[in-house]
């Protein structure tokens, strides 16, 4: 069972905030490191949220992430750049990154930004986000160390590889699609598992690559599809391979060091990331494209009394927790040093995310 | 039961160029539709093959697409331009944009092109191929007429709208990815209902919205992820939409004219199309990349006795093709006139196009 402890953002933002630089992240690090975690938090991505924190701090500590990185951006061509991460917060370079996107695609229509010598970055919709803040269609995927088998595999292979996409809406929020290529997280797993709850079918599979709902059997997810159509999942898994990794030239996800559990803390995992801007100026036009958006959300809302547009769901979990506060687990409130001020833990279990 | 012919693939590449000559298709026009329907009957997609010649033939015919477009082609800002496909075949403006990205992904890194006033254009994968062929990442999609019902909705929504990605794969043939975002085709529906067997769970429902696995009460078709995770799917749906109808200014798939059983066969449909081409050299190198998709596919096909890179059961399809010829249905023969000549039928069933 999880517990949980309602804090208001601003609290727990400055809470992320010391705790980082503590760790010996310099400003602008753990300043897009709080952002990216607070993206999560906020939305409801409590997977990619603040109970990160405790892990971004051990790996600054031993090593693997470097506290200070020196971010270089090197432009390639009129559309197209590279930022070397430095082995830094991967939100860092992520950030810098989708900047840039949008800065070649002011110019040339899109942009298209690879970040090498990375590290985690957290969920890939924060990236996505900032360029529909800035008018654009963003993109952003990473790779991530094994956790899914491959259709018809029997052992990890892809991580839970994002693809995360936003645009403009029309309206007030945007259009947000960020999306693990597996049906869960392995978080889900474990939350079943403590709950004794069955899995639901076709989402993980027990140690021989066989699908199983035992929670408890589980010793790895399916791509998305599951046990017929999950080809289609390892596909698009390896889409985010293919873009962040192998056309960065950086390591796979089968060969690279796991993100936790590993006892090696200190060598850089090499991370690559993807981020792209389109402009829609270039195209049928910027007023055509947020009309079409909003026509188009429209009717996703109206096809049904259940039917939601990608991002909706977040937006109302955002409402509620800016109101109530972000609910954090107790070992990460602790972290936190924030257990003391609160007001009684919230102990209903967190089953919100669904990346 | 769908009793087929075994056609050489020459003798099919004439008889659909003349037919197409003769519906009133320009040589250009003809050789773009003939080149895709190939592309797709040589793999295995014969849902996307050559039976849709009588298709266009019809709407050739009828005035729906124009047999001699008047293509244009517009450059918007260094890395991205917007064709104009006149209402002609899809085909022919599909190869056109991407070889625009091409051409633009060379100086800027990135090509991307937007496709206005085009009509459907097979399978996307033949586009995406064209940018593996010169050395790059390619991705294309399209959206299409409504087929697939929303994440909880209870009438068809979004069209089957394919995502397709292809890159050089370091071997003899490239990687591709080339999906429906429902995870069966709508004729997939009609041949188990022929075969009178039993739907996978998940895949298709009922009038009402309600998974079913009775062919025959299918009316619509299930997003990829079914029933619990089909939110995903209708997210990537939605993906091809924005991308190839919103940004472009062109119809959604809810709005757009059928693309069969509609009385109207003269009005165009007003399709958007959306191709992208990503140059390795202007991020990690290209022999980097090479060598990257050989190491990363080498591993996904050693991780298993049973894993199969993207595009490996299609190749192998090719090379049956190649050797055996081309499945044909009996019907689609007839209108190729290409009965007479062809000796003996294979009654087996084709069922092999995961699209």
């Amino acid at each position: 069972m999880t517990a949980t402890v309602r804090i208001k953002a601003n609290v727990l933002s400055r809470a992320l905030e010391q705790r980082l630089l503590a760790a010996g992240a310099s400003g602008t690090a753990a300043d897009a490191c709080v952002r990216a975690l607070m993206h999560a938090s906020r939305i409801g991505v409590d997977s990619h949220g603040v109970r990160l924190v405790s892990h971004y701090d051990s790996v600054l500590r031993a090593g693997r992430v470097k506290g200070n990185p020196d971010i270089s951006v090197r432009r390639t061509a009129a559309a197209t750049a590279v930022v070397d991460g430095d082995d830094g917060l991967g939100h860092l370079a992520g950030y810098r990154a989708m900047e840039e996107a949008i800065a070649l695609a002011r110019e040339a229509g899109i942009g298209a930004v690879g970040v090498v010598r990375s590290s985690h970055f957290g969920a890939a919709g924060a990236y996505a986000i900032a360029a529909a803040q800035a008018g654009m269609i963003g993109f952003a995927t990473t790779n991530s160390d094994s956790a899914v088998t491959l259709f018809g595999g029997a052992k990890p292979f892809h991580g839970t590889n994002p693809l995360a996409f936003a645009a403009p809406s029309g309206g007030r929020r945007p259009w947000l699609v960020d999306m693990a290529t597996s049906s869960i997280p392995l978080n889900r797993v474990l939350l079943f598992r403590a709950l004794g709850k069955e899995l639901p079918q076709g989402v993980a599979a027990g140690a021989d690559g066989t699908a199983t709902r035992d929670a408890h059997a589980a010793s790895m997810l399916l791509p998305l599809g599951g046990e017929e159509f999950g080809f289609k999942g390892a596909a698009l898994a390896g889409v985010a391979t293919v873009l962040s990794a192998v056309l960065q030239g950086m390591t796979a996800d089968h060969a690279m060091i796991p993100m936790v559990g590993a006892g090696d803390r200190t060598t850089p995992r090499n991370m690559g990331h993807f981020c792209l801007a389109i402009d829609p100026a270039r195209f049928g036009g910027a007023e055509v494209f947020r009309a079409g958006m909003a026509a188009y959300l429209g009717a996703v809302r109206g096809a049904g009394p259940d039917t939601m547009a990608p991002g909706d769901r977040e937006w109302t979990i955002e409402a509620e927790r800016e109101r109530e506060g972000i609910p954090v687990d107790l070992e990460t409130a602790a972290f936190l040093g924030l257990l003391a001020g609160a007001e009684g833990a919230d102990t209903t279990l967190q089953e919100t995310s669904r990346i």
